[in-house]
This record gives C-alpha cells, sequence and structure tokens, in this order.
C-alpha cells in the first residue's frame, strides 16, 4: 500500500491513519464509517456539485438546532436510522413488548397520578380510558412499575411545542401499575401531526416525495426494577398513515385497539410485557 | 415485504417510501446513501449512546460554521472523504497533471501580475522562484492559460485567515502563460500548517490519535479554454508531514522538485500537463 490517496485504496489509506493508542471501539467504528461512506461515493459517483449541496445541507441542518429543535435527529429519524439503531439495541423474545423511538418531545418527571386519573386537563379532543398490564414474560403481573404517557393535544402539538402554554402538564402523567399489574389513565385518542418540516429536512422530505405526517399514537415508557425499560408507542390501526409513518416507528405489535364503549367514548387496551434485565 | 419497519428489512421499508415522481439522481444517490448508512449502523452495532454522541457532533460542526469556516468541509477532508469525490471527478490519462483538494482558502480575482513578478509582498519567508510550463498531451504548450496561484505565509497562515492584515493579495497572484507556455513568478516557499483544529473536528483527529498538519505546498488553479481545470498544489517533498497529509491531499507526481541556486534561493520548477475539455 502506498502511503498516498489513490481512489481505489482510499478506505485503507484513511484508516491506516489512527493513532495506535486510540479507543479500540472508536478505531472499530470510524473504521467501518470510513469504508462504508467511501463506498457510498464510489457507488452512485458523486459529484462535486452534489457534495458541494450536501456540505450546504448539512450545515443548515446543525444551524437551525436549538435547545428545543434538533434537527440532525429528525434526519436520522426519516432517514429510518434512529429505528434501526433502536431496533438493534432492544431486540428482544417473541411475546415481549417491542420497542420503538423514543422521540423529542417526553418531558422527564411528570405528576405522579392516580390510577384511573385523567392527563386530559384542557378538556379538548375525544376522550379515551388507556388500561392494560404490565406483565412478565410468563405472564405474572409486574407491581409498581413506572407507566409514564405522553401525547399530542387535539390540534396535534406537544405542550413543548407551545411554549408558555395553559395547563401545564397537559396530556403527560405518570402512573404506577397495581399489584394485579393494572394500569388506568384518561387521555384523549391522539391524532396523527407532521414533524416540523419548515426546515432542510422537510424541504428533503419534499424532494423525495414524501409528507413529514406520524399516524396517531400514545407514548409509553415503562420502567420497573429488574426488567429492561420499554420505550415505545401504541398506534391507532384506523390512521390513514398508520402504513407510512414518516419515521418507521410503527410495528405490527404496536398497533393498539380503539374502540367505543357504550357511551361513545374511546377505550384502548393494551398490556406491556417486559423482559429481565441482564444482572452483571 | 411488510409495509411496517424491521431490522431485516430496513433499507428497503426506508427506500420504497420515496415518491414514483421524483428525480431520478436524486433517488440513486439517497437509495445508495441509506443502504450504507444501515450497513455502518448494523456492521459495528452502533449503540444508542453512540449515536447521542454523534448527533451532538454534527450539531456543534454545523453550529461552529461561518461565512469564514466551514467545518463539514474539514470533516470531509479529514475522512478522506474530499479527496474521493475530487478523484471520482477527475480521472486523467497518464501524464496528466492529477487533481487534489481545492482548499477553503482561494480567493478569487486575485491581481493579474507580470511574467516573473512577485507574490511575496510582505518580504517575509524565503524567497522562491517558480517556473514551468503549461502543455498538452501530446508536449505542445498552451500560451494564455491562466495559472492563479496561492499560498501560506511564512507563519503558516493564509491572508484569508488574518483579516485586514497589509499588504492585500499578499502571496497570491494570476498569472497568464507565454506563447512558449511559461509562467514564471517569485514567492516563497511555503510552510506546513494545522488546518483549523479548536473545534469538533480537531477533537475529533486529537480522539483518533492524528495531528491536523498539512505538508507545505503552492496552491495551483489552471484554467484554458478548450481544456479541463486543473486544481492542484504542488508539494516540498522534504517537508516531514508529506506521508501523512491530514487531508489526504498529497500525489506521487506532486512532489515538486524544491531545489536552491547558486545564490541560495529557492527554485521550483514544474510543468502542468492539461487534458482537452470535453465537446458537448
Ligand atoms: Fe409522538
Ligand atoms: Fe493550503
Amino acid at each position: 500500500m502506498t502511503k498516498y490517496f489513490s481512489e481505489d485504496q482510499s478506505v485503507d489509506v484513511v484508516n491506516a491513519r489512527m493513532g495506535g493508542e486510540i479507543n479500540p471501539r472508536l478505531r472499530e467504528v470510524m473504521t467501518s464509517l470510513v469504508s462504508h461512506l467511501h463506498a457510498f461515493a464510489k457507488e452512485v459517483e458523486l459529484t462535486q456539485a452534489e457534495w458541494d449541496l450536501a456540505i450546504e445541507f448539512l450545515t443548515k441542518t446543525g444551524q437551525i438546532c436549538t435547545e428545543e429543535r434538533q434537527e440532525f435527529i429528525l434526519l436520522s429519524d426519516v432517514l429510518g436510522f434512529s429505528m434501526l439503531v433502536d431496533a438493534i439495541n432492544n431486540r428482544r423474545p417473541a411475546g415481549a413488548t417491542e420497542n420503538t423511538v423514543f422521540g423529542p418531545f417526553h418531558v422527564a418527571n411528570a405528576p405522579v397520578r392516580e390510577y384511573g386519573a385523567t392527563i386530559s386537563l384542557d378538556g379538548k379532543g375525544e376522550p379515551c380510558h388507556f388500561t392494560g398490564r404490565v406483565l412478565d414474560l410468563d405472564g405474572n403481573p409486574i407491581a409498581g412499575a413506572c407507566v409514564d404517557v405522553w401525547s399530542d393535544n387535539s390540534d396535534g402539538y406537544y405542550d413543548v411545542q407551545q411554549p408558555g402554554i395553559q395547563p401545564k402538564w397537559n396530556n403527560r402523567g405518570r402512573f404506577m401499575s397495581r399489584e394485579d399489574g393494572r394500569y388506568s389513565f384518561v387521555g384523549i385518542k391522539p391524532v396523527s401531526y407532521p414533524i416540523p418540516d419548515d426546515g432542510p429536512v422537510g424541504k428533503m422530505l419534499g424532494a423525495l416525495g414524501r409528507h413529514p405526517y406520524r399516524p396517531a399514537h400514545m407514548h409509553f415508557l415503562v420502567t420497573a426494577e429488574g426488567y429492561e425499560t420499554i420505550v415505545t408507542h401504541t398506534f391507532v390501526g384506523e390512521d390513514s398513515y398508520i402504513g407510512d409513518d414518516t419515521v418507521f416507528g410503527v410495528k405490527e405489535t404496536l398497533v393498539a385497539p380503539f374502540v367505543r364503549d357504550g357511551e361513545g367514548a374511546w377505550r384502548s387496551d393494551y398490556d406491556f410485557v417486559m423482559v429481565p434485565s441482564l444482572q452483571e
């Protein structure tokens, strides 16, 4: 191998430059990244003008980021990369509840509410009673699990997207599972919403002939001592975007029943099945 | 293929989402990009914490960019990606002068100077006489070619890195080749310099056990009607960084002679060989 760069040996030349004493995992990741990025450029014979455009795109993507907005996560989401990283890191046995993307709208330390209480503090939207059990793989109830939930409001916005809006903690809450594993709360039947599409990623979606919508879903973060944390949503199956979530978050097993009860209110029953965490 | 995301079929699911009527080249490039990015994540089983770090790195890389600083180009440079794109787009027959990276320090419309004139306006550094011919592939002279040249000063800075510094256009100039194809100018023997390494890319180089230096070089942008533009440098072969240019710009054929003449001044003679441009 020559010490100088050549098109043929570009990957080896670049990777050979890393020092001998560096973090072995960093070496592994960077070696693979360089290899795949170069393979991409070679496969499509990327032009200089295309690369200039990409540099401009990446720069704008970074520059629109603020404390409240993370456009690179959005980019990762719409390329299915976030779902892929989630999938790789959360392979579970059959019967266990599957993960999906965390999303940018969680807020830590939401109020802990009573069994059966409501999170719909503005009274808007179609009421929906969410119920179910937290179970282990053998079907035994898990008591004292924390079921942290959040959804958009009836206009399709999370409260954090409308700074200053009252009441606080609308459509958010934490619920502890009972001795029989049951959780219960009242919220609204969530509605589909677009991811923020007024930036570079939205423009890219447009050029790709894609829409920015996510099908309606309720977010769940389920934690219990001794078990792997579940980060997931339940989806409204009848949503028109159910087959083409712009961030690829839908999985077959996460489509939950949403049915009307006798008085016309919605009810959604869904059990969470947790996997024991590794003991080290 | 299921319509929902799965680890196995992640690439197909994401790429199937593109619309039917989009730009075919955009479809080709994005299809390949998604495929290679997903292959990378799968190969190294990228963790969520690693991806979070990468998102933070990309965000900072975008946010340090200004009119004067382009950190994403720097990132592309140190990963050998800029050289690769340049190589793919400038394959030339044997005997033709090879390209290398353009770099961020060119300024358009430098003064056109007389044959043999100096570009070293501050009088600092070791004087060097740059001479040579502009030729076609058959060795015939090309008259009236524009040889646009720029180098760092004896402290290792380009004038644009020191805003407000006088005199203007120090170590820059454009020279027209004569009827016999000859060009001639006086500059300084350039010195090695670090790329800007106080940002995310510099930090990454540190973690990779790499230095930020480029071996000493003179930049050339050679244009002539009817010929492909040459973007290149000539390198000082004795430079201690010649074998490990941090942006991989060195090619064997671009290492030029730098020899002392009788009076102790340097002289560097280098011929540029141009390829006819495609007639369309
Ligand atoms: Fe959401
Ligand atoms: Fe340079």
